[in-house]
């Protein structure tokens, strides 16, 4: 059976998807009951406030519990909350096993499920596809112990590292596949911020439009000590009304973020200019970057650049990003964007 | 036997790539004799003057050939040159099927191996990877019809597209890996181009140095024109005499390449900087980019730029990229740098 932990864990951590953006200020969990190598129970937690994804993939199975495996995405919970611990659910399914991934990222309840299902009698493992589940709640596990937002800084260029022409002139440089996938990093954000000069040249809306009918709109935030242009789209277009701010040192951004933070802000989208996101680098407040890069050269010395900000007076002062990925879009009949994925090794912890 | 056509194509690929840099003005050419699903031979062209693959897989398999296949990643030759026509090796050899990747460059030759074969009762099948074995001579196959090299722009760059701080420090952005796979693109080099400021700034010696023994060095020039700093590595280590050019419009650049041409060079490799990696791709002259991104962000309105050159005045001016590829090489514990690869799409033909 335990050669296929991973299998089943990865179906568990697809299931969790499939509330991607929907559960905050909670985190994605899925679960699959298995008996003799068959999947028998599915479930997932839909939204916060609603059942976990062990009752619903428990009562999923049934009766069909008693005696199989559970697999869950994350550590199950074993405090009273908005819902019953689900440990108890679990001790009165009959199940005999529990594997779970990611451990609880509160430290005081990390480790308790599987000292009390233990004593029980239910074998437990963890630590399958951790990697993987960490991952998919990255804002949560931050968030959680921070009280502040993971922040992400998603940017558009050129392969030379071009963000506009030297007017501005910035739409369309990556294709509809990494503009949709852009709008799944909406989905997850609590809020956006783009810097005033973006707001200008570009007028974006920040909404999420992918799907149409999607309840959830994040807060929209503008880096800027100027007023905004009345007649822009975040002004005019009914939707939530845009806030300015210009943080610049870390103090000042750990003041935002904190802000933030008490609103239920877990996850903070940047989406460019180049200014805004040398500003938050530098600062040392970027979790994550996400980099497009459409397969294109723009050249000319005054295009404007991925990332402005302060001359660095060495190159041992560029910030070192780690685990990096790519991805390819297959945008056209011939090319694709790139996009490229990683974590700033430097970003401030305060642990 | 049909469905392990691929698998022993590879192979054949395989050995062509032992001879990586040794075969200018020749193709890298392998094959493979294969007999009951069994490889019998192996060959491959070592360099120039020496016999072609297939002479020598067609020994090493000796009487085994009779009724055997031969994979070959090229159309065997079917005229005299410096060695005897390939399809007569076959015919005499009693090889019952001759299956070949890449067709002839010379539209003259292209298909005549075929007809030879056929007519004396040989099975023939071509194509199968032709796109790899395309690739890997695609310096020879541009050359052959053009008589002047394929053109390779390498750079290497952060990952907000600086090559160099603002005062112009650049030594290292990439780490070993990196710079050890720029070295096989110099042992491919017949000859390697840099601009003036990076020889000022970087002083680079420009010479295969991986493996030490390397027996062939390329031509080293030099983008100015300006004379060289007179204590520069290029014109005091010994190696060959540097010298300066600096071709600007298209019209200058092809005569350029020509002259190059005519001296056997079959691949120049520009290495940067940015304002000539700018001229040359504005004047649409380079055919392959190969930038090397390294997982670092420099930050810096001054900061030197992957690509300088004129403003485009608009994004539709950007030089499209085409068949882009990406690979990782792990440089360091938790990240790795960035190799992307790609065709200029718009790179002058003249055909």
């Amino acid at each position: 059976m335990m050669v296929y932990d991973e299998l089943f864990m990865r179906i568990a951590l697809d299931l969790a998807q499939q509330a991607w953006g929907m559960t905050a200020p909670n985190p994605m969990v899925g679960a699959v009951v298995v008996r003799d190598g068959d999947i028998v129970g599915r479930g997932y937690h839909h939204r916060a406030g609603e059942p976990h994804a062990e009752p619903n993939a428990l009562d999923d199975a049934g009766e069909a519990a008693r005696g199989s495996t559970l697999y869950v995405t994350l550590e199950p919970c074993s405090t009273q909350g908005r819902t019953p611990p689900c440990t108890e659910r679990i001790l009165r399914s009959g199940i005999a096993r529990v594997v779970y991934a990611s451990q609880d990222a509160n430290p005081a309840h990390r480790g308790a499920a599987e000292g009390i299902l233990r004593a029980a009698g239910i074998e437990v493992a963890h630590g399958i596809l951790a990697r993987e589940c960490d991952r998919l709640n990255e804002d949560f596990f931050w968030y959680i112990t921070r009280k502040r937002p993971f922040v992400t800084l998603k940017m558009a260029a050129t392969l030379d590292g071009r963000i506009a022409t030297a007017s501005g002139a910035s739409q369309w440089i990556t294709g509809a596949k990494a503009r949709s996938d852009v709008q799944k990093l909406r989905r997850r954000a609590g809020a956006i911020l783009v810097g005033g000069t973006t707001v200008e040249l570009d007028n974006p809306s920040l909404t999420v439009r992918e799907p149409a009918d999607w309840p959830r709109q994040p807060q929209r935030l503008v880096w800027t000590s100027r007023p905004l242009p009345p007649t822009c789209k975040l002004c005019t277009d009914g939707g939530n009304a845009p806030r300015t701010a210009k943080p610049v040192s870390t103090e000042e951004w750990l003041a935002f973020l904190a802000r933030l933070g008490t609103e239920g802000v877990m996850n903070l989208l940047l989406e460019g200019g180049g200014e805004l996101a040398a500003a938050a680098l530098q600062a040392r407040i970027v979790n994550k970057i996400v980099f497009y890069y459409a397969p294109k050269i723009l050249c000319g010395r005054g295009s404007r650049p991925l990332v402005g900000g302060m001359d660095p007076s060495s190159l041992s002062e560029a910030l070192e990003v780690e685990d990096v990925e790519t991805e390819l879009f297959a945008e056209w009949e011939h090319s694709a964007t790139i996009k490229v994925t990683g974590y700033c090794k430097d970003v401030y912890r305060a642990d």
